[in-house]
């Protein structure tokens, strides 16, 4: 079977489009046929993930299990999810699937420069949803690398505001509560900003956003990864 | 069946996720959930369209057909094909297919308001192949329409090599290029430019060029009918 990347996106769409945009950056490519092939499944009807974990809402579960078996029907020869809290039903995900997923926190932690970050602070800037589930902190104190995360107040009046701004089309709006989200947690002694929410770093980006230069964007790490895949499965002339 | 919008892309990559992105914003969404849905084979390894119209290379209709047969698998019930000259191939692709197809030049053509250009010439920038298909020139005709394009030494100096830059991720250098095919059909007489090829647009938009304030998209034009079709056929509560 040729090698193709599935993407289970649209929590949000927009996080779909950049994920998509950076593998094209991350695979250097002569032509067009040396370029990473991809199935994009942006569906954002999929129930609101955050929601859902609050207990407020249904599973986005059987959306997801839906998008999942496109991408497999289609040949999908990898998955990756373009969304950080969808990542709390990793495992169920990929048991339902036959092609292989990669986990969007070991990519970030591969891409991690050996000994980056030790005995300083990260400000992971991530939902609710994603810090419960451990995605990162456990990953990170392994290496050495502790966290730092907003608190309640600034989840209420910063973070969660900003991110359903960008879901909403009100990308400026957004991206300067993000940036007041990360502006708290380099005040409490981050050094570091782990960009752990699909929607931040496009919204940073999407105002060129100081910060950029402070963070690591696991969106990044995830193409540069599906690039890798790309370089070691194809055979061009 | 709900609705979802199949996306026929990859040709380049850059044109499909400009494409996706272009739905996005067309789309007024309150919520994720608001969005459109799209499914989007964005599979470069198409055989290259401009080489195959010249008589150099093989088809990509066998890879198109396979891309179309992925998406109506997988539910779409619209397809839309990110890559003007990938049109002469338009029949064929709709007789092959469950789900209706959207023409890129009807969708512009759509978007033009009536009367506009009339009496004036529109610099189409455009492939030899789309040109020679005449996707446009017709459709413009009987609008009172007429076309300038870009002569053979253009095409060899400016416009073929701008466009395989973007091709080849020198998006600012091909972005250079192209505004120098453009200017030459402004010099020549043409009052509007209509971006009948699907770099030409994003690679404009990335180095901001002040020639997109003379310019039609049909990209856009294509986001737009499609974020139409999501409105009249999806049911918000």
């Amino acid at each position: 079977m040729p090698p193709l990347i599935g993407v289970l996106g649209g929590m949000g769409p927009l996080a779909g489009v950049d994920l998509m945009q950076k593998m094209i950056r991350a695979t250097a490519a002569r032509s067009d046929q040396e370029q990473i092939p991809v199935l994009c499944w942006n569906v954002p009807q999929v129930p609101d993930r955050q929601r859902a974990l609050a207990g407020a809402g249904t599973s986005p579960l059987p959306a997801m299990l839906a998008g999942i078996a496109v991408l497999n029907a289609a040949g999908a020869t990898r998955i990756v999810i373009a969304c950080n809290t969808a990542h709390y039903w990793f495992e169920q995900l990929a048991a339902a699937s036959a092609a292989p997923l990669i986990h969007i926190a070991d990519a970030t932690l591969a891409a991690l420069p050996p000994g980056a970050c030790v005995d300083t602070a990260v400000g992971l800037l991530a939902t609710r949803g994603t810090i419960d589930a451990d995605l990162y902190q456990s990953r990170l104190a392994a290496r050495g690398v502790s966290c730092i995360v907003n608190t309640e107040e600034e989840f209420e009046r910063y973070f969660t505001p900003g991110c359903y701004a960008v879901k909403q089309g009100h990308i400026d709006a957004g991206a300067a509560l993000l940036q007041q989200a990360a502006q708290a947690l380099l005040t409490r002694g981050a050094r570091q900003l782990l960009l752990a929410c699909t929607e931040v770093p496009l919204a940073l980006a999407h105002i060129a956003s100081p910060l950029l230069a402070l963070s690591i964007d696991p969106t990044w790490a995830l193409a540069q990864e599906c690039a890798r895949y790309w370089h070691s499965a194809a055979q061009f002339e």
